[in-house]
């Protein structure tokens, strides 16, 4: 299969780009309004993420409005817990909760990986989405497949909800029974790389890991109990798919950059906590990063995200191994008008850093 | 005005301790049988914090129950913004809500520091508190007063709410109007100078500036707008009350820790995110450190608080510099006893500590 536009994949390498290429996290969202309409026709969320072609149309809503340059499988990080019978549920407004949330030593010791069969329709939505991309043997721009990280998947597993209390219970837990963490992490970590493979081989060119929460983590502990089980599926999917990219995500741990890009995956997506110019200098030359503009900049106007994108560029080289991104998912609140500026921003300041950069 | 307990104030000089000092962010609190009893003839928050005879109750309550090092004004960050008529509430589990935030120019441009007058109740809750822990002329530990930061109070006032969504409306101000936060700031950083300076001259020991949100910035954001005004009031009280220590509390921010250390405080208080021996690092033998015991470890049991305690202060002299303290505010699941688990803990593992050094 052909890509027309792999701009996205030369981020991977040494290449210096003419431009750096961008895509959005939660791209495809409730920001669309035709988003929203396509979501309307499911009851519940994850109906609607078990349908193949809800997952495709949605998929393209961005890529019609937007010039990006890579497009990412519309799922969630809770397809695996939800495998697992767990009991998961989407509340109005309320995000995600487990009506049997692991809490006790025989339900942990029980835990087993679901099969990948459970997990069929996220594979036949990457084929479905794949194909939306594809016009005779050219696919427009690349597919990520993505999933959890198992220290996120746990954070939900134990607490059986979202972040209110920077999840105590997983805290008390790892506190108390560190061992029970450890086998609830080992059971992901397996079960994780399998699932991220399955991805690729149903067409997804990049994987990315969401390590959503590895910033509850003190550094020490996320060096013991998140960045492990990371790097040991980079590591296998290393094995199993040794050309196709990696990139991981923890959120709120730009204090282990160093140690994260040891992990050995291709790219490191940072927060917008975290400065850029100092993230290269924590991963060094060999490492791309991706990020990091705020998501509330595409809740502002036209000059701000144009003044902010070159601020944010200052003292960094967006040409060379980076990707252009948010440093987190865009809000429900943001002005779709406003997401086009970013991304024109991005092209535009992109381009002239490189014409300049070559006078 | 003699103390009998002195150990929190040595913590502030480079003597060698026997022991750390010991008090908990949040002490006085809903964890508490006692606090509970005492708050329920109030109907609302903001009237039990404006009566000094609850302030010095509640108090009194874990001192009585603990063995504490030192004890905290019964009070709240938010006194200052309520009394610019902000329109401030508390909605039982929701957190405090403002109905006048802070939206648009002229009513920033028309905001002023309220008169010190309008907080004289704060001034007299600190006097009743200092008599409360007078016998004869001998205070029994020493008195901490507080305020929140200029950063931290604006995100409150431009916000109108809590962290729901980690101060989106502020991050999108910062953006737009950085002038407008700028002038927030600097009354603000006015105004938290005169308050802090009061609480002392009505019998405040020590000071201290908690910056709740400044870890919803990045480092450069936090240098720029959190950073400056927490150094210029420390500044001004340097001045003004030369032998009062000064701590200060920006969670969230253990990205910074050199340049908070360069401020000016005498203490830095670290959440639980941040390792003690890394903050030591950063911030050199001059500075003492605050912190930083995660809260859900009093939801734990006996073994694991003794054991994370020792563990903790590997690497770490617990007994120079240092006062130890949680990461966060304690929460209302805790449990009485393990606080006090915690309390002897940190007690007798900080005894044996030095012990085993003086062999």
């Amino acid at each position: 299969m052909q890509i027309s536009n792999e701009l996205f994949l030369r981020a991977f390498t040494d290449e210096r780009l003419p431009r750096p290429p961008v895509w959005l996290l939660r791209q495809a969202g409730r920001y669309l309004p035709e988003y929203r309409a396509s979501r309307a026709k499911y009851a519940r969320f994850m109906d609607a993420c078990r349908s193949p072609s809800f997952c495709a149309e949605v998929l393209l809503q961005p890529l019609d409005r937007y010039q990006l340059d890579a497009a990412i499988l519309f799922s969630d990080i809770l397809t695996i817990p939800d495998a697992m019978n767990l009991g998961l549920s989407f509340e109005a407004g309320e995000g995600p909760r487990f009506s049997k949330p692991l809490r006790d030593e025989a339900t942990i010791r029980a835990l087993r990986a679901p099969e990948l069969s459970s997990l069929q329709y996220v594979f036949d939505a990457v084929s479905e989405c794949k194909r939306a991309l594809t016009t005779g043997d050219t696919q427009s721009v690349p597919l990520i497949g993505f999933a959890g990280s198992p220290w996120t998947l746990a954070c939900y597993m134990i607490e059986g909800a979202g972040s209110a209390s920077e999840f105590a219970s997983v805290r008390r837990m790892l506190f108390q029974r560190p061992d029970l963490v450890a086998h609830i992490l080992a059971v992901n970590t397996d079960i994780v790389a399998d699932y991220l493979e399955a991805q690729a081989h149903a067409g997804a060119n990049v994987l990315m890991i969401f390590d959503s929460w590895g910033g509850v983590l003190s550094p020490m502990q996320y060096a013991k109990y998140s960045l492990p089980s990371i790097g040991k599926i980079v590591a296998a999917l290393k094995v199993r798919l040794p050309h196709t990219p990696i990139i991981t995500f923890s959120k709120g741990a730009g204090h282990s950059l160093a140690a994260q890009s040891e992990c050995g995956a291709d790219a490191i997506a940072i927060d917008w906590q975290t400065d850029l110019a100092r993230a290269r200098s924590a991963v060094g030359s060999a490492t791309t990063l991706q990020g990091n503009f705020d998501p509330a900049l595409v809740t502002t106007d036209d000059a701000t995200i144009r003044r902010t994108v070159a601020e944010t560029w200052e003292g960094f080289d967006p040409c060379r191994r980076y990707i252009a991104n948010l440093g987190h998912g865009i809000t429900p609140d943001a002005d779709p008008a406003l997401v086009g500026a970013l991304v024109s921003a991005i092209r535009d300041t992109g381009s002239q850093q490189i014409c300049s950069m070559n006078l």
